[in-house]
Parts: structure tokens; sequence; C-alpha cells
């Protein structure tokens, strides 16, 4: 199974929206098969590793990183073509993680007289496809905040003037986040300032298979309640698409003329504090647009709106070496935070150096009250 | 040599204020004596080892982390005991930083026809002593600052409230912190705000010498220029010292009234800002209070004229897992900094988990124009 993981990961930046899963096939301690799922609308993991066994997959044991599939996709069923196969034994590391069809691939399995294990390795199968498990658990995006920061903990000088705080390699880091990304967010004040392109680039990404990857660009994503993206935006130039987010009552002519020059625009009622609601927006991109991790790459407003909305699953802080000052900007807005006892706490999973810089990762801590339901 | 600088670690917490100091001697290979300066108006290093070594000494080679002295003090100068020990060869880490005497030990043992090697493990022995060598050479402390932050590099709330931000086991670090430096200083706005006590407690410093180490508490030196300190503030009712620093024109009532509280009020030339003169003072700390290490735990306004007087010699800080908010204190106000070309860049030297917490050290990079002749 540890094998069947790796192999997953290879699909990182290439399975989107579907999960990454990976499958050996052992007969007699041998691996007679392998092999991962590479991209969307290719085969299956299992189709792999069965054609690579071929003749010796009669009486082989299958280590899966996901729930076989029930359903005709453009492969039939991962489990009937197990069964089909000759294979005796499957291993699963988890269930479907789409509580609709959990459980119906081992049933199918175990139906035709296999013997099925599930639940090995499983926190770590389940770490492979945070975004594809949320959307299908939660209905909403895995989303992951990353932020470039001074030491203390500033985003940008009190001007907006931020760019290059963190060095080349944490931008290769962050090029990498995109791309495993199926969408990067952004408030409409970070794209008037910096003009942020939020692209792959395949030359930043250094990974072997850049060329490939950077053909899927993520969906960029825009929260602009009163449609101030300027026309001339580098982000509209881009390959890959834009999606401008506003509310229902904006301004048509303004709308016309962003789709001419090359967005797509969706209205979404308003929160009860007349901005975007976020929790509905997140769930429209879950739902129509199959996002599973969505990167937030944006400034203290929306950053600490999302957090405030505890909608924030990971934060990845790229911390640079340097002080830009009390008068320099926050790294979150966290209006209405006044006592030490209303602090957002965090678990910090990791910190080391990036280059010159260091990357933070850290979860936070739920409050009492969810997210969803709290009014400001 | 190496044996030596663990001796000399010994003295960490209490030598002050002399230099950290170990000797081994050898002969035929083996050890035959060694020790450590253990107090300030106890014996130095050679002589523990020689008397160590007994009748063993003669023909052996002294390992010294500091050159021997070479004047009369309580105990005469080492290096003519050494030489009347019968020790042929002496092999030193680091000669005298104070560059008056720099050199007469080594010219007294070489008279004594003994071989005298120099520079052996140098950086390790002069880490052993940042603030002796820093008096001694620079005629200042070194300075090292310490500071709690939250991860959003926040000190304190908007109101002040600051208590607590980390947790136990930073707190032991920074009780170690004090233990070793000859003297705390803080802005009066801290200790109006927190009441800091500013002292050595044995229960928090976890180490086995606990009670012997708090005999000596670091001096208290808080920068005041208005003599705001409240009479009944906690640290004047301590053991130990505080030193109220004001500049000339202040109230005569006042300083008799905190005289009689238990202070001692000194008054320092302002700057040009009217406040209190950061160099002089610190000039005057080595001068007329031997000050080697000094602790610098106050707010952003101190901590922040400090670096910009580029007298922060060493950064700790201990960062707690959380988030304060944009509305909270910074950790450094430094103002007129305001383009990103300005920003004060750091080196990081370590990053490690303290607890639930994490601490930085860091060391800031000189910029062009010097601290002292800096003009604000
Ligand atoms: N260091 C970094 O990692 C980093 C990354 C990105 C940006 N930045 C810096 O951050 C600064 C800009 O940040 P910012 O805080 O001003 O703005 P921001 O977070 O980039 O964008 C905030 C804007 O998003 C819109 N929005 C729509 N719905 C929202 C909702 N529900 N909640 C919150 N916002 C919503 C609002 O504008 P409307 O009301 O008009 O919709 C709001 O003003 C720039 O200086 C940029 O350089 C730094
Ligand atoms: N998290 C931590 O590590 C930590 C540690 C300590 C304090 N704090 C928090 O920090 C806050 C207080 O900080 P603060 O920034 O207001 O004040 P501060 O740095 O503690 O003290 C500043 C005061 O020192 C005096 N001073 C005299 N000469 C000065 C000079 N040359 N340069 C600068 N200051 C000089 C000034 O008062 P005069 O003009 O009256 O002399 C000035 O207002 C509190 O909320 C406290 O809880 C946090």
């Amino acid at each position: 199974m540890a094998r069947a993981l790796v192999l997953a990961r290879r699909g990182l930046y290439t399975t989107d929206p579907n999960p990454r899963v990976g499958c050996v096939l052992v007969r007699d301690g041998n691996i007679v098969g392998e092999g991962w799922h590479e991209q969307a609308g290719e085969p299956h993991a299992e189709i792999h590793a069965l054609r690579v066994a071929g003749s010796a997959a009669p009486g082989a044991t299958a280590y899966v990183t996901l729930e076989p599939c029930s359903h005709h996709g453009r492969t039939g069923p991962c489990a009937l073509a197990l069964r089909d196969a000759g294979v005796t034994r499957v291993v699963v590391a988890m269930v479907d993680p789409n509580p609709q069809v959990a459980g119906q691939g081992v049933a199918l399995l175990e139906k035709a007289g296999i013997e099925v294990m599930v639940g090995l390795l499983e926190e770590d199968a389940e770490r492979l496809n945070p975004g594809f498990i949320s959307r299908m658990r939660r209905g909403r995006p895995f989303v992951r905040l990353k932020m470039a920061m001074s030491l203390d903990g500033r985003t940008a000088m009190g001007s907006g003037e931020s760019q290059w705080i963190t060095g080349p390699e944490a931008r290769t880091q962050v090029q990498r986040l995109r791309a495993r990304s199926s969408a990067i967010m952004s408030g409409v004040e970070s794209i008037i300032m910096d003009d942020a392109r939020l692209t792959l680039r395949a030359e930043q990404l250094k990974l072997d298979e850049a060329e490939r990857i950077v053909r899927r660009q993520p969906l960029r994503v825009i929260l602009d309640s009163r449609l101030r993206l300027p026309l001339t935006a580098a982000c509209l130039q881009e390959p890959g698409h834009t999606l401008v987010v506003t509310v229902p009552d904006h301004d048509l002519e303004k709308c016309r003329r962003l789709e001419n020059a090359g967005a797509q625009v969706l209205a979404l009622a308003a929160g009860e504090d007349g901005r975007i609601s976020l929790p509905s927006l997140l769930r429209w991109l879950a739902e129509n647009r199959q996002v599973n991790e969505l990167l937030l790459e944006t400034g203290a407003t929306l950053a600490g709106a999302m957090l405030n909305a505890e909608l924030v699953d990971e934060m990845q802080l790229f911390v640079a070496p340097t002080l830009l000052g009390g008068d320099a900007r926050a790294l979150f807005a966290l209006p209405g935070l006044a006592l030490m006892a209303d602090q957002r706490r965090l678990v910090i999973h990791d910190m080391r150096a990036v280059g010159r810089d260091w990357r933070i990762i850290a979860t936070p801590e739920p409050t009492s009250a969810t997210g969803d339901t709290k009014v400001p």
C-alpha cells in the first residue's frame, strides 16, 4: 500500500478534478503490476495495473489507495475489471468519500466473492486528496491559504507595495501549490494593486513534467462586488479562465465589457454584509466547477474574512527574514478581535527553511461556533 | 580545548561580570587537571585546574578558552601561576578582548620560556562571552532583544492586554536568557501596562543550580524620561536593583519618592528627539555597571528605537501559534519605514519548537549607515 501511495502522488498535478489514486498488484509476494491515475479522461489506476500484470493477474491481491469505482465511467467499473481479471483479494486504503456511493465498490467486489479489506494506511490516503474528499463530504473545496510575510507579520508596505517579499525558492513552492489546486482565489484589491497573473509558469515549477502540467491552468476566481477589475488586468490575457464573482445588482455594461475582455462573470447573492457570501461561493465552485483544492492568494481583508468564516483549512506562510515595521500591512484583518480570549489559535505542523525564507504550515483550531452559520 | 569550552559554559549563569572561562591541563595525552571560573571573586579557571593537577602539572600543556591574565587580581596573574606550576605549553582560544591588555598574558608566558599557541576554536570561545567581548571592544553591552509574538507578528492586543502569549516552556527559556544577562532593560510603558517584575524565579529556571543562580538578580533598567513609573510598581519590591533612567530636567520630588521606594535614578542627557540617548545609556551601563549581556524586554516603541539605532545584536522571538489580528500591537514601531527598499533585513540562525511555541534566533543585517551616528 505504501508503494501504491507513492504511485498515486505522481498524479498530484494532473488528475484534477479526479482524485489521485495508485494501485499495486501482488502475487506470491511479488509485484506483478502497478499503475496510477494520470489524468482526467484517462484510465483509472486499477486498469493501468491490470494491463501491466496481464496474465499474471489471476490470484493476485490488489492494493488500491481508494475504493474501486462501481459506476460505468469511460472504462467501466474498476470493481468489475478486477473481478474479470481474476484478482482474489482487494486491500483498500479508504472508501469512496462520496457518502452517496461509499461502499458500493466494496459491495460489488464482495458479491463477486472477492475478499476485501478496508482501512490500511487510511490517513495517508486521505492526505493525498484533501480537496476531492472535502468536495465529496462537505460540498466545498479544501481551502489552502498562502501568504508571503515578513518576520514581523507584514504582507505589504502601507502604500500597498509588496512585490518580492520572498525569494525564488519560495516562489517555486507557491507555483507547486498552484499546480495542485483546481482554482486560485483572490480579492479584487490585490489584483488592482499587484496586477498578479495567478498562473502556472513552467520555468518556475522546476519539475520534469512542467510543460505538461501547465497545460491545465487553475481557474482564477476574483471576488469583486463592484466590478472594479480593470479590463486591462494581466490575468485576463493569460491562458485558462478567469471567473469574476460579483453581487446581483452589478453594472451590466461593465459586466459585458469584462466578458468581452475574456472574463466569465458570476453574480452570487450577497451575504449580510453586502459582500459576496463566501460559503455560497465555495459551494458553487464545488458543485459547478468541481473545485477540489482552492488556493487563496490574497490580502489581509479577504484572508481575514475567510478565516473569520472558518473556511480556511490550511495555511502556508512563507516568512522572509526581514522587518517591514508597524506601519506596513497586516497579515490578517480580523475586525472585532479585541481580547486575548478571542485570539485565533493555530496548530503548527511544520516549519522549515525554503531558500533564505521559511515555510510554516498551520491549521486553524476550530472555535466553538461553526463558520457557516456565524453572524458577524 | 573542546572540553575547556564545555567547562567554561558551566559558568554561564554565575561569572557575571567576569567572562566564562574553562581550562584543561593535559600531560602525556591524559587530562591531569581541569577547572572553570565559577563566580566573580572566586579563583580563575587556571587556578582551579592547577589545584586539581597538583604535582602532575609540571610539563603539562594548558588549554585555556581565554588568554591568561597578566594583572594582579585576587589570586595573582594566572600567567605566572601557570609558569610557577611548571606548565611548558599553553594553548589559548582567544586573546583578551580588551584592546588595552590583549597579548600581555601571552607575552608574559613567552618571556617565561613557555610555548604559546593562540586561536584554537576561537569562534566558539567568542560565542561564550558575547557581552564581555562587546563591553571590552566596543564599550557597550551585547544587546539581545527578546519578544513574545503571535504568528501574525503581534505582541499585545490593541488595549495593551498581553499576558501569556507564550507557554511555560518559552517562559523558562526567557528566564534563562535573563539569568545569563547582567541587566534587563524595558521602556516604562511596558511596566505601566504589565507591571512586570523582570526578575529571575528559581522555580521557572528549571536548572539544578537555580537557587544559587537567583542570588544574583540582573539589574533592571527602566527608560522613563518623564518619571511615570508608579511608586507601587512590582519591580521596586523585588530583590536586586532597579535603575530608572530619565533626562536631566526631571521632577526632583518624584525622583526622591522613587528613590525612597527603592529605585536608583539616573539622569542622562537626552538625544535629539528629547528622549534618553540610547547609545549614551549603553555606554554608561558598560562603564559604570559592567553590563556584559543586556536583555531587552519591552514593547514595540523602545524595541523599534533600539533597532533603528542599530543597537540590537541578536533577536530571540518566541512565536505562539495564534493570531491576534490587524488591530493588535505591532512587533516593532519603525517610523519612517515606507518603502520595500527600506526594509530591515535579518539573518535567521535558528528556528525550533519550544513547547507549543517556536523560537527564532535572528540578527539584523547592518545597514549602510552606522547606528551611533545616525540622525533620525
Ligand atoms: N504577501 C502576500 O502574500 C500578498 C498576497 C496578495 C496580496 N497582497 C497584498 O495585499 C494588499 C491587498 O489586500 P487587501 O486586504 O486590501 O484586499 P484583498 O483581500 O486582496 O481584497 C479584498 C477585496 O475583496 C472584495 N471582496 C468581495 N467579497 C468579499 C468578502 N466576502 N470578504 C472580503 N472581501 C471581499 C472586497 O472588494 P469589493 O467590496 O469591491 O468586492 C475587498 O475589498 C496589496 O497590498 C497586496 O500587495 C499580499
Ligand atoms: N510581547 C512581548 O514580548 C512584550 C514585552 C514587553 C511589553 N509588551 C507590550 O508592549 C506594550 C508597551 O509597549 P510600548 O511600545 O507602548 O512601550 P515600551 O517600548 O515598553 O516603552 C516605550 C517608552 O519608553 C520611553 N523611552 C525613553 N527613552 C526612549 C527612547 N530613546 N526610545 C524609545 N522609548 C523611550 C518612552 O516613554 P517616555 O517618553 O515617557 O520616557 C516610551 O514611551 C504593552 O502592551 C506590553 O504589554 C510586550
